[in-house]
């Protein structure tokens, strides 16, 4: 599975889409949005940390792991990181398969994923 | 449930994304595109045809009773009709709800149905 990484201080530009096969059949995409409210707090955004190094290796097993297990053929995952305004993106993922059923379950099991044991965090102050 | 319907006999372009809402915490897009590889054809493209007025009110039915099931904000639907080559997207999909949850599961229950009882025919003939 070809696989991409990118963590980015600025707003996420979604990358061109480049197919690279005649039998990709889905695209599956999603934006993970800053909120207004988190729990009992109405923020103005969020502050994105991460340990860069060791949430690109974490990550990279994880997306790895779940190519093998679903059977995609890309992934691109772009995180945003600092200061992200409601209603920004800070996260992006687009994966490419043959079929819908493998990309949903990718796209769900990796969001799982990155909030399980990579090591990005959220706060309100910066 | 806001909801937008479309058929059209051009390439889909992707309707610029208006959140209308600082709760929207996650967008889940979908293109479905034209493999080459059918069963045991090898094709150039698909003919997708529409009985196009009792299409959008059986989907439309189908998107208002998941909208209520799901708790999504949003949905924008495009299908195109016609010539599709292969890697062109022949459907497209925007979900807009607070969490990922809803919308991953509003996107798969939408196609599900799409392809249950739509009137929306694909054939290798023109």
């Amino acid at each position: 599975m070809k696989k991409v990484i990118l963590f980015t201080h600025e707003p996420i530009v979604v990358p061109e889409l480049v197919l690279g096969s005649r039998e990709i059949g889905a695209v599956v995409e999603f934006q993970g949005l800053v909120r207004e409210i988190e729990g009992e707090l109405a923020l103005d955004g969020l502050y994105y940390e991460a340990y860069e190094e060791m949430a690109e290796k974490v990550l990279a097993g994880h997306l790895d792991e779940l190519g093998e297990l679903h059977g995609c053929e890309a992934v691109e995952f772009v995180h945003r990181l600092g200061w992200v305004p409601v209603g920004g993106a800070s996260l992006y993922i687009r994966v490419l398969s043959a079929h819908r059923a493998e990309g949903l379950r990718f796209l769900a099991d990796s969001i799982d994923r990155l909030k399980m044991d990579v090591p990005i965090w959220k706060r309100v102050e910066g």
